[in-house]
């Protein structure tokens, strides 16, 4: 018989795309998600947790991001029933099918909130992963702007209540309704145009008002001298965008009344403004000020998607970004209000409006910030110097753990000693237990205190570390008195 | 042209096997996890979250569970490169292939603990999902069978930290090697014999020594009526197994000489008959009694996958299955060393132990017991009696939420009051606030003790029902002490 060819070995790696988070990572973007889960309850919002996996037919189109417009996602097909499924790109999609599934058992208004990973079948770049955590709360089956403005004042109890303080945040609303009375005035009513229109109006953030003047009219030269054709308006009705994106004052009391001049006679226009009025008011009326929530129509992103309201939560603190450059932190969670989700599996209209937390960019922001105390200690790690009395190693650390210490033994092997203590190291223990032979018979155990320990062999003189000694032989029975002492103390320091 | 077919509208529906979990499904899970990652950590075990998809050349074979060869898994192929990805299928696989890929940053040994869904492409049944949880603890990098009991006391920690009382589960320890010396003793080489022995034990359970008996020799006629061929050894070869599976005694003290007869002259079955000797006294000092964790040699499960100490937890409270008999409740956790977890990447055998707990079945078992208080209150519901006064409606619910009171405005058409009454139902709200117009003139609110009015509703008498009214009238300064009132008495009620 021929011998078997070996097949190679596995390469050990992560696809394309995907990372591993290890210890604080994990715990810290957990306690967070725990904080946000409690406000949302608090505002009457029930755990939903679908499947990840949908049919493909039921997860459609419905990318919220216009700039993925490939974004793609995995899917396979089933061996029996050759159905294709796919893993779930978004929070939305799922929430769409479940409450068209369970629509007879849910409550309406249907308040929910989802937290998970979602995947994307995208080229992945730098900091950009085709798996990441997705947090949103929707309300459906609720029309009125009630729950817009609901939807507003927990976003911004959530962003305090993880750590963001006020004056650090600014939750902008914009209307999708006053564009289209916008559109209306300027009478664009080709669906062609008025999607390069919205087109246009997505690049404010970036060309300005001059910039979008020129998008609307004949074109414009981009920075890298290339050419872009213009949507062919003339000057005039580009006039109503213009005054829109431009129509922010000093408070939403001189917004409102531009608001209302730039989109003329348009119905649809009048009624987009009057909700972002009343959302205004429902918000002043609970005292959220408009140092935290503000009408703000230069909010361009999600236009596009949404039907009505438009929230988005930027973060207006400044950072360096690569180059060393002072920005805003920007963007940490949008939303708004979606009303044909439901439609497409049942034929009828149900109203809805929510918000996405950035999950990852929320948790970049309050490292940033210091807000998130790496409180990421490793373990007390007791030693083995006699590897027959493991049981007597065990017995300590049983009893540190009993008195809610984390701790371990160590359990590699014992023969060396300095490996132990790079292990320590390694774990940032705050402190190693050691009992030897000599210890054993008397009664005793050596506390090594190893914070203090390095910061000592950092830049402490002779003096110093005479007085302060990071090592204390104490009685065997006041091993964990020593230990929780210690450790109080590398807290208080 | 021809008008364009639309197409049909998709079904709502989760694929098969697949389902969504809602409210408090999913925040007791999440809940139980909180706790037992609690006690993971005190162990000094790390976080990690890997992702959820893998190479299929990453995942390979690693399946443990016998009873599903055909198990499959969710693979598709990436487009670019044309690698095969797929979802995970335990949280096992995922950590070999994290430890060689980060093996020179992470500490020797490594003890991590990972939780979250994992996916088997296999047919569904009642109960059996292809999407569920597991929460696995691991030690790699320690050959010490310290690490053996270190795993078996934290899983009888956390079984009573999320609240099965001790005396209400077991841990039973066996070890692959004592079977291995067994093998040896009866002068069983051939590996395809081997596997058939391995076959026969794990079917103790079901047939008992007799039928052991008769499947290691002749063959047996099982319950339906079929025969089944035996694996064909003579009667004196079948000693030592039935030794091995009936060794159990009175206590650990009896157990051992039994397991180390059963292994006559075996080397590598008196190894393992020491190490768990070893594990025994290890568990001892630290004080975990044979009431917690117990030599076992009937405990078969994993024999065949694990390559030394094997544990099982299970539930020994009685409950009735769905024909109304009394059984036992069960397993909810396993575990065991298998040291070759990380050579298929690396060439290096690296010695690792850990234990994965049956997520859904210990959530079933603590239902089971009532230990999950379902306190899955509703909100507190304010009605919408005039939709001109949302703003003071939700000025109330802010200040309920203020005082940390879980409250929402009902957000639906307030045309009919009783949708909301029925809504607030729906909800299990505890209390309903009403403020009408005669109400808002007189400065007060009506409050409704919904599950008081519920009782009263159902089996009060009239004198009882004067008695204790369930709506009460109170100044609206006194909303927010009134309802606290009114929640802190359900609670007692």
């Amino acid at each position: 018989m021929a011998k078997q060819k070996k097949s190679p070995r596995p390469k050990a790696e992560a696809p394309k795309g995907f990372r591993d988070y290890f210890g604080a990572e994990v715990t810290e973007r957990a306690e967070m998600l725990q904080k946000i889960a409690g406000v949302y309850h608090r505002y009457g919002f029930d755990a939903l947790e679908s499947s990840a996996v949908e049919t493909v037919e039921a997860l459609g189109k419905y990318l919220p991001d216009v700039d993925r417009p490939n974004a793609g996602i995995f899917a396979w097909q089933e061996a029996d029933d050759e159905k294709w499924l796919a893993l779930r790109y978004d929070l939305t999609a799922p929430l769409a099918r479940v409450y068209a599934e369970h629509r007879n058992d849910l409550p309406t208004p249907y308040r929910r909130y989802a937290m998970g990973p979602v995947w994307r079948n995208e080229k992945p770049g730098p900091g950009r992963y085709r798996q990441f955590y997705q947090c949103d709360a929707d309300t459906v089956g609720a029309a009125s702007v009630a729950a817009d403005a609901e939807i507003c004042s927990m976003l911004s109890d959530t962003l305090e209540e993880v750590g963001i303080p006020r004056g650090d945040y600014i939750i902008r609303v914009n209307n999708r309704k006053v564009l289209n009375g916008v559109l209306e005035e300027m009478g664009v009513t080709d669906e062609v145009q008025a999607a390069d229109v919205l087109r246009t109006i997505d690049k404010f953030d970036k060309v300005g008002e001059e910039g979008v003047r020129q998008l609307l009219g004949k074109g414009r030269l981009d920075a890298s001298g290339a050419y872009i054709d213009g949507v062919g308006l003339d000057e005039a009705q580009a006039e109503p965008v213009i005054a829109f994106l431009t129509a922010k004052g000093a408070t939403n009391a001189d917004t409102l009344p531009k608001l209302m001049a730039a989109v003329g006679e348009s119905a649809i226009g009048a009624e987009g403004v009057g909700e972002l009025q009343e959302i205004a008011s429902l918000l002043e009326a609970q005292g959220y000020g408009e140092d935290r929530i503000v009408i703000d129509p230069s909010v361009v992103r999600g236009l596009g998607y949404y039907t009505g309201p438009v929230f988005e939560a930027e973060l207006t603190f400044e950072i360096l970004d690569e180059k060393g450059r002072k920005r805003q932190f920007g963007s940490v969670a949008g939303g708004g209000r979606y009303d044909d989700l439901v439609k497409r599996f049942t034929g009828q209209a149900v109203p809805a409006t929510g918000v996405s937390i950035g999950v990852d960019r929320l948790l970049a922001a309050l490292r940033e910030k210091g807000r998130i105390q790496s409180h990421a200690t490793g373990p007390v790690v007791v030693t083995v110097m006699d590897r027959d009395r493991m049981a007597d190693y065990q017995a300590m650390v049983a009893e540190l753990r009993n008195a809610g210490i984390r701790a371990e033994v160590y359990l590699g092997n014992p023969k060396n000693f300095g490996n132990q203590l790079k292990y320590a190291d390694k774990r940032q223990s705050p402190v190693a237990v050691i009992e030897g032979g000599d210890e054993k018979a008397n009664g005793v155990v050596q506390i090594k205190d190893l914070v203090l320990g390095a910061q000592i062999a950092e830049n402490a003189t002779l003096e110093e570390w005479k007085e302060r000694p990071s090592q204390f032989e104490v009685p065997r029975a006041d091993l964990v008195a020593k230990v929780r002492e210690i450790l109080e103390g590398q807290k208080d320091g």
